[in-house]
């Protein structure tokens, strides 16, 4: 083909493909409209944002309609997904119901960090009256907490303890809870020094999380379940999810998530340093699926070392569980050593049975993952 | 707000919602069919599908007319990311501009694998004369391998050895290439074998890619790189993105990321069984960032043991690095056993140095993957 002609042609089409996207941006901006309007009538009875058996019927609509027209579903469905985690954003701008109006005062100490911050603003949309008691405000503390229904505690794990002796003198009924990411110690704190209701919480999400919906709070009960309900339920009218748990049973799952995998995420950014690496080439080299392994440990060393080892160092009791790894590995490697395949292929098979149908719905999930990896990558 | 009027209200916004999203998956038809017409008219000249300054400009224009109309530029280029990730499938199901028409056959041995299915798919639709040589053939394989202009090595890792030993009589003009994740050693084998041009490549995406778009292979130089050139280039009209590396660098930088990593996966699976971990509880309290590494945990058992066994067997050479691994991760447990945060700090800030730019990048790109990470979570 003609050069020229072929440069004609492919303009013409590229024109058209742009014609089509500047639609869509309109399209969405409409759709954008709707969502908002949608938050600010659910807002005002206090109807929870996310709606899954909603968002479950309006996917299966558009697959629907997608397969009839010759389309791949699960396109419309990511493109649907993406919306609609916009939405929630979008309707999260505006107010929420409150639960509790006859909440006198809701304080949050840590308030201006960056956990406190989230709840300080939620609480406030949903127009309760708050207050910050940040270090600078220990002198007024007596005037601060007075009269509080709510207490949260939101300092870094190291001050929790501390944080919490200071809290001897509460109104009874007053709430008490703390947002610390291990929860047997500071909930034996809280119960020691407060004789009203305790709770302590663990936000499943970090600081840059935008919005509640589809996000877990994890809730250890302490003393008066009935008197804290609302604050719980507070909660999930912002979106999040309550998942209830005893503290010990949630220190050791932690123990096992979070400890575990930061320490070893860090040996392991720690062990391609020393190996010395070439990390410019491994970027190059990796497939999607080292991309992202690569790419999960790399984010944790641009975050504030503090963050990681508050958390490993306040939980101390993992170390004998964290040994216990570094022992099965080096069992496990005994094997290769010794070329024992079917050992090998027998523990595989071992754990594969003890993650059941999890392992297919991961892989199946981790499909999508990769895909929006490798969509990330630009060269 | 009577609970009639606000189900009137709601109903009418959902059926504004519904009417919208109809229009867009009919908008997505449209712009499909223009894409496939790109896709048809860029294979008729060879052009590569994928064009990354086409790209960056279509996103680039969106950006700003969302920005324009007061929506998240973020969340259109993630639509648009994703369609056009599509649209490279749908452009790849036409044929492709043959590099080579003087090629006379392209032999795959192990054509009917995972991997070489691929290549046989791809090597056809670019009109190139195709034969699959599985073990069943071995009897016909002089008929088969005579006068082949190609011939690609896609068997098993554990079997590529004992299959490159029988390619003693290939036509001396004959490429001879490889596609298994070790290069040094079969490069070695296949130089030995055969005195045309050779060459040891590594496609870095595994059996269920949609197309070769942004995908990597890599390509270790073995013998007269200008007589297999159009072999790369011919990849390159597929998509794939070549890197050039030397074997033994490859095979270096593979064993930190792909066998070590695999071993390490493999290993805490087998912890969390070992230390009898409730994988339902696991799941229930993820917040998404755990969420996404149980998926990329429990995925693998999902798979074959073969496949990996065959990959961490067949580097036995990584025996001793791997050790130091488990070494160093119970050397830094040391520190926290001592109580010693400030050389884990010190440590912790030396390894974001090594990582560099590169941390923060992906700190930035992990953001989005959380972000997908938690549209995927139904409930």
């Amino acid at each position: 083909m003609d050069k020229e002609i072929f440069d004609k042609k492919l303009t013409s089409l590229r024109d058209e493909i742009d014609d089509i996207d500047s639609q869509l941006v309109n399209l969405l901006k409409k759709r954008r409209a709707v969502t908002t309007k949608v938050g600010e009538l659910k807002s005002e009875v206090g109807m929870p944002i996310y709606a899954p058996e909603r968002e479950e019927a309006l996917l299966s609509k558009r697959r629907q309609q997608a397969q009839d027209v010759g389309l791949n579903p699960d396109v419309i469905e990511d493109v649907l997904r993406r919306l609609m985690s916009d939405s929630y954003v979008s309707q999260d701008a505006s107010g929420y119901l409150c639960v509790n109006p006859h909440c006198k005062k809701v304080v949050v100490i840590g308030g201006k960090g960056q956990l406190g911050k989230i709840f300080v603003d939620l609480f406030e949309r949903s127009e309760y009256k708050v207050q910050i008691l940040e270090q600078e405000d220990w002198p007024n503390s007596k005037s601060i907490l007075d009269n509080a229904s709510v207490v949260i505690v939101a300092v870094p794990i190291r001050l929790t303890s501390m944080i919490i002796q200071h809290l001897n003198d509460l109104p009874e009924s007053c709430i008490l809870a703390d947002v610390t990411s291990v929860k047997e110690s500071p909930l034996y704190e809280m119960m020691k020094v407060h004789q009203g209701p305790v709770v302590g919480l663990h936000p499943m999400f970090g600081p840059d999380v935008t919005g509640l919906v589809k996000q877990t709070i994890i809730a250890c009960e302490g003393r008066n379940p009935d008197a804290y309900h609302w604050l719980l339920e507070q909660f999930e009218i912002w979106g999040a999810k309550i998942y209830n748990v005893d503290a010990a049973a949630h220190d050791q799952a932690m123990s096992m998530v979070q400890v575990m995998r930061h320490f070893s995420t860090i040996a392991y950014g720690y062990h391609l340093m020393t190996e010395g690496a070439d990390i410019a080439q491994l970027v190059e080299m990796s497939s999607p699926i080292y991309r992202l392994e690569l790419i999960m440990v790399g984010r944790l060393f641009a975050q504030s070392p503090v963050l990681y080892s508050d958390i490993i160092f306040s939980n101390t009791d993992n170390i004998a569980m964290m040994k216990r790894f570094a022992f099965r590995f080096l069992e496990l490697l005994e094997d290769v050593e010794m070329g024992d395949k079917d050992s090998f292929v027998e523990m595989f098979n071992h754990v594969s049975e003890w993650f059941g149908e999890y392992a297919g719905d991961f892989l199946a999930e981790s499909k999508s993952m990769l895909l929006k990896a490798n969509e990330l990558k630009r060269h």
